[in-house]
């Protein structure tokens, strides 16, 4: 069987959930083979806490088929490391898949890689996108040609499962599905801004705010050198 | 504000996203100090191959007020495992709560903590329950006192946002779930045997009946020392 190098960032203050949840979808894929990818194999430490460890250098990095960008608040600091985006953008050239989770996307705006391309990301920096050049759309995940992207944290299930049906058919994506038992039962239906209470909202806006304002700040000054 | 000690067992061929589904739920609760606990420290490969970082010695391991076993292929090996057996036993004398997540919950009732308790595991597993003591329940997510269990893999953050309501109320948990987005839309109705194909779930069944083989054998051993 054909080898899938499926390869997903991993960073300081990564949302561990949205790298994850696509990682046990990807992992089962037949053939599939994961990288976790940073600039050096140090463990990295989640937004929450969780250590992961990078098994590939970027310098070293083969070929990736499908890339994946997770979110978090550690994706402040990627957005203006050329490193980071240099590296996004010499993968994306040859890889059959660019993919983000969350405000992974805003990584990929940042490299001026979404320019014109439809996206969604975190409900919670839902704006952002237009302003990266990308054509925002609020669905939970958005397909434009290679380019997949998924809402926030637990949407990037949804969107590795949508990417597998294209790569290796939907009846064996259903039976990742089945395996997974992703037949998910919230027990609230405060999952997204439209159905949460207004009192849940204002909570979560609060919790984030100042990532949020350093964020606002990043992107005005991306806004600045695109010009 | 006071702590709230929440241990997640990590063990060789435990199913990742059965841990770092309930993790991200709970490390968002103001307070927790999540604990990944093992034998020893040293790293740990998951089923689909992510690796995990023990952070916690059982033999060390402080008084929990949360403990949560996942599951995976890994559980055979611990169902018949003293110190894992009897480390679960004393942890739960003094828990809070119980909770599993997948097959953890075969664990659980290997060590006898299920007995009369109703309870859910994953749907290929579900049949094993009643044998090891358990009342087989096949809800997402089954609450039976401080005992809360969740179905298969996924089915652990449905569990770990019903426990966070217990621990923090309503409206903080709500506020946790419009964080993480948790809004699914699966892109297949596939993730649950009742809805699936018949052809996938023959092809799921054929995936893991090696282990289930394995994990029969198990059973009958521990029906046979429970006479």
């Amino acid at each position: 069987m054909a080898t899938l190098i499926v390869g997903l960032l991993v960073f300081p203050k990564v949302q561990q959930l949205d790298l994850t949840g696509p990682y046990e979808v990807f992992a089962s894929i037949p053939g599939a083979e994961l990288r976790l990818i940073w600039k050096d194999l140090e463990p990295i430490v989640s937004a929450t806490g969780l250590v992961l460890a990078p098994d590939t250098e970027m310098a070293g990095c083969p070929q990736l088929d499908v890339l994946c960008v997770p979110g978090g608040v550690g994706v402040n600091a990627l957005m203006e490391d050329a490193v980071v985006l240099d590296f996004l953008r010499r993968q994306s050239e040859g890889a059959r898949f660019v993919t983000s989770v969350c405000t992974g996307a805003l990584v990929l705006a940042a490299a001026g890689l979404l320019d014109g391309k439809r996206a969604t990301t975190h409900w919670a920096s839902h704006d952002f996108l237009a302003r990266l050049g990308a054509v925002p759309e609020g669905a939970r995940v958005v397909t434009d040609g290679r380019f997949i992207s998924g809402g926030g944290v637990t949407a990037g299930i949804d969107m590795a499962l949508t990417l597998a049906a294209e790569l290796i058919g939907r009846p064996q994506a259903e039976a990742i599905q089945l395996n997974l038992e992703y037949a998910p039962a919230p027990p609230f239906a405060a999952g997204h801004p439209d159905t949460a209470t207004p009192e849940v909202v204002a909570a979560v806006r609060a919790m984030s705010s100042a990532s949020r304002q350093e964020r606002e700040r990043i992107v005005q000054r991306l806004e600045a050198a695109r010009g």
